[in-house]
């Protein structure tokens, strides 16, 4: 990195320079598309002028309740338009928004509500309870408004201070918004890892409306073409879970049609996805696995034919892309993690590939993509040397973007393990091939090393899926003398009372043996029939508990 | 505006929050679209890799002659690949790209390059003898690279260094370009007002980075669809202004296919929309005009339906919007000025519009549009009080957004007549209606006061355009001693040899009257039919010297 001295010229920065502030992405939506709708569930919807009313009335409300800019306000809620409202108003006040993983532990919950420094919460009734049993230790919390679907009085030792709707509605519907310094942390979440306690993560309005506008141009692009002022949206991603990938904010940059489902109830998505006419989410496979299996789908009563899916979290395998595919339903992959903000590729298919058959599709929407606009991406050995492009050299995966998270939250440590050598060292191992489409091959932390050859825990995954009469599969390493590790695969039968026999299944993955495409090693010494598999709070399998119960 | 403490956290600027620069813009193109074009004229074409070896190339080439971080590097070129390369490589280099206006005079040129601080001029052969007779007065400048179509020995006066092509071709493909601060100054140009000498206006590498993220969403917005990764893009609009409304910047984010015409010439212009099959450009509506009435357009030998304009620079008329909706061309307009990168609004057609006919959508196609994201943008009276959304309230039309120039280069007195308020003013009249669709009425020095009453120059041309026989128009107020000012008309006929009477065109504008459409006070008193009408280098009506010639 060279030293140079450019030409700067010296600027007034909020007024000829303004800052980028999120309040920006609320403007252009209603601009774009002032009688586009917001829907929450069968409960109720409104267009985006009154969604930035709505804005403007809950900064109203908060700045009554003594919410000030630096302060930490936590909101635990299913997803909803009060959860978009909260998207925005908070960090508009210069304020921070905690989304809270309402999936952890309770006292994973406390742990992440203390160490936020949380002032003021937003606590939907269902997690009354909960908060009954942590606030007394949490006692920074100055107040909590409590979100209903419809009023009524709740008897709670929780300092409520009154009902959302309720008091929304007594607030002017003009706020006067503050301006300040882009770098001002908008939003702060939590993400688990396999060991410790849960890392913080921020990102500041910056890189949000950096993030925002690079999503924005990407999910447009020819082939992709899944957001637009004229496409309805609805996430299958929490909003808790880094900000819902973005996307609200990139939907309400275009001025989208945005529905929001509460808490994921598969007869309710899909009531949704029918009656709203969606035509694109965003969700871990495991979710659409889960929709794809509700009843009125999987019995052909409902059509979802023309719904296009951005699956990311962990990779999309080729069968659950076929079987989407069956059904007229559109799947691409996307990467990232808690730590990126989170895009970082994103499958915008060769224009040749693009217009190919869905079988020579399949593979290339099966990888995690090209790097999006303004992410530098490297797969790199254990030296830091960049490998080459062939789809074939295994490295980890490291990026510079101008919207990762700049450390842990108060983590000077592990802070320290996230970013090296002034890159953000994702975790993942994966491979680069000649079109530039990355495909996460395994967490470095689950590869197995047998007889001194990696083996991928996802690709044996991937091909145990497949063996007929398997619902769903985890390979972990288990020690051995003789070759350090060996793979061992917990696989949950479809019939859980007929369940295949391990031969079989050893048999099925034989075949790829002699096709060429694993190896023979990687066959594992044990397979065992279980009827669940531990899973982390966004669905991803938890291969630390799994390796806790093996 | 109020004033906040946000919560802000401690970051590292380069490493975990990379400045924004023009040089992720180049890797996002070669990312998405190795394989597609850039071509020039009918001489040469290379793919998006070989493009970015060039940048490289040119990058060691200027080093090599002595160009550092902080210089001003001129160029005088016509729209070609070469200047693309200058785009990119002078300010990735951290120098600043002078992207002088050949139209002017060869004083202003001289004014501009001496007021620029030119240290290093990229000149094509075209332009040697302008520069033969200035560069004595250019003390400053250390060396001239001179540009070719072929390599041929050339006997100047100017100090040449060598050729561009020759001297690249020796170059390493490879350059290891400096990361520096996000507001570097990237671009320097200058734009001419009615009066003075011309002015210079700059953009950050931060502005252009935002420009283009921002412009990149909005062509590919619904219904407008005009550039992505799959579309053929050629300027009509010189790179040397506003840098071809920054859309080369854009086009290359996207990794479009992109075609540099040289000089503009109507048939090779014609031949390139054909040959390349151009689906986009944009440019001043004279030009869209000089192209329709170039013989193989006019005779209706080459059929262009398809093609796809942004019309910007000076309003689109509803007449020639038909006429090039006729020959299956699609128009629409946007504005902006130098001052502002340059885009502010777009035509977004509102979902309902973009479904219906033509004619329905042909007033919306003619308006300015919506602002852009992250434009604010009000239409003021007098007391900067903003008008309401009437579509006739008309005041002048002031701006924020990250990406305007942050003053007149070193011109105190006329930067603060630009920025007032904390508002950049455009000196534009204007009009928003109730869907937000800004229509631009007129230049504030150009608006004619009649009796107390204004009269819009530009709805007049507009409506004697519309005339039999009227090929082109200027309008103009005259000084009155009744009534303050007159509107006076200077006409172009159709056929120089059989002018309309004034009385018919008189004639022809009471209807007008009778419909409503204008008062009477609004009639001109005086038709003027002239051979030609004082054009300005971008190819607007120069009302200025129209003014001196009346």
């Amino acid at each position: 990195m060279t030293t140079v001295t450019p030409k700067i010229l010296p600027s007034t920065p909020s007024a000829t320079n303004p800052p980028l502030l999120i309040g920006d992405l609320l403007e252009s939506g209603v601009r774009m598309a002032g009688d586009n709708q917001i829907v929450y569930r069968d409960l109720g919807r409104h267009d985006y002028r009154r969604f930035r009313e709505r804005v403007h009335q809950l900064a109203h409300l908060l700045t009554a309740q003594g919410v000030r800019a630096g302060d930490v306000v936590a909101v635990l809620d299913w997803d909803s338009h009060r959860y978009l409202e909260a998207f925005f108003a908070i960090p508009m006040l210069g304020a921070v928004l905690h989304t809270v993983n309402v999936r952890l532990s309770p006292e994973q919950i406390h742990y992440t509500m203390e160490h936020a420094e949380d002032d003021f919460v937003l606590v939907h009734q269902d997690f009354v309870p909960l908060l009954e049993g942590l606030h007394e230790r949490l006692p920074r919390i100055r107040g909590y408004l409590l979100c209903q679907e419809e009023a009524a009085e709740v008897d709670s030792a929780l300092p409520l201070v009154g009902e959302y709707e309720s008091l929304l509605a007594d607030q002017s519907r003009h706020y006067d918004f503050p301006t300040f310094d882009e770098n001002a942390v908008a939003t702060l979440f939590y993400t688990t890892g396999t060991t410790g306690n849960p890392k913080g993560v921020y990102f500041t309005h910056r890189q949000l409306v950096l993030h925002t506008l690079t999503e924005a141009s990407t999910l447009q692009a020819p082939g992709v073409e899944l957001l637009n002022r004229d496409k309805v949206y609805m996430p299958i991603t929490p909003m808790f879970h880094v900000h819902a990938w973005g996307v609200p904010y990139t939907a309400t940059l275009l001025g989208a049609t945005q529905v929001y489902p509460g808490r994921y109830e598969p007869e309710m998505l899909v009531r949704l996805l029918v009656d709203e006419r969606v035509d694109f989410s965003h969700c871990v496979p495991t979710l659409l696995g889960m929709v794809l299996n509700a009843e009125p789908i999987a019995s052909g009563r409902v059509d979802l034919a023309g719904w296009k899916l951005l699956i990311g979290g962990s990779p999309l395998t080729q069968a659950l892309a076929r079987r989407a595919h069956e059904l007229g339903i559109d799947t691409r992959s996307a990467y990232g993690m808690s730590e990126t903000c989170p895009l970082l590729t994103a499958d915008v298919l060769p224009r040749d590939i693009a217009e190919a058959d869905f079988e020579t599709q399949l593979p290339w929407r099966c990888k995690a993509g090209l790097p999006i606009p303004l992410v530098q991406l490297q797969v790199v050995d254990e030296s830091g040397t960049p490998l080459p492009n062939d789809g074939e050299s295994v490295g980890e995966v490291r990026v510079r973007a101008p919207w990762l998270t700049q450390a842990y939250y108060k983590e000077t440590t592990r802070s320290e393990e996230l970013w090296r050598d002034g890159w953000l060292h994702t975790g993942d191992v994966a491979t680069l091939d000649e079109r530039g489409f990355l495909q996460i091959r395994d967490r470095i932390k689950d590869v197995i090393k047998t007889g001194g050859e990696w083996v991928s825990s996802l690709e044996l995954e991937n091909l145990i899926a497949q063996c007929p009469g398997v619902a769903e599969v985890a390979v972990i390493g288990v020690p051995d003398e003789q070759w350090g590790e060996r793979p061992a695969a917990l696989v949950v039968p479809k019939d859980l009372n007929a369940p295949p026999a391990s031969d079989e299944v050893l048999a099925f993955l034989k075949r790829f043996v002699s096709e060429g495409r694993i190896n023979r090693w990687a066959l594992p010494s044990s397979i065992r029939f279980v009827d669940e598999i531990p899973k982390t709070s966004v669905g991803k399998l938890d291969k630390k508990r799994i390796r806790q119960e093996v």
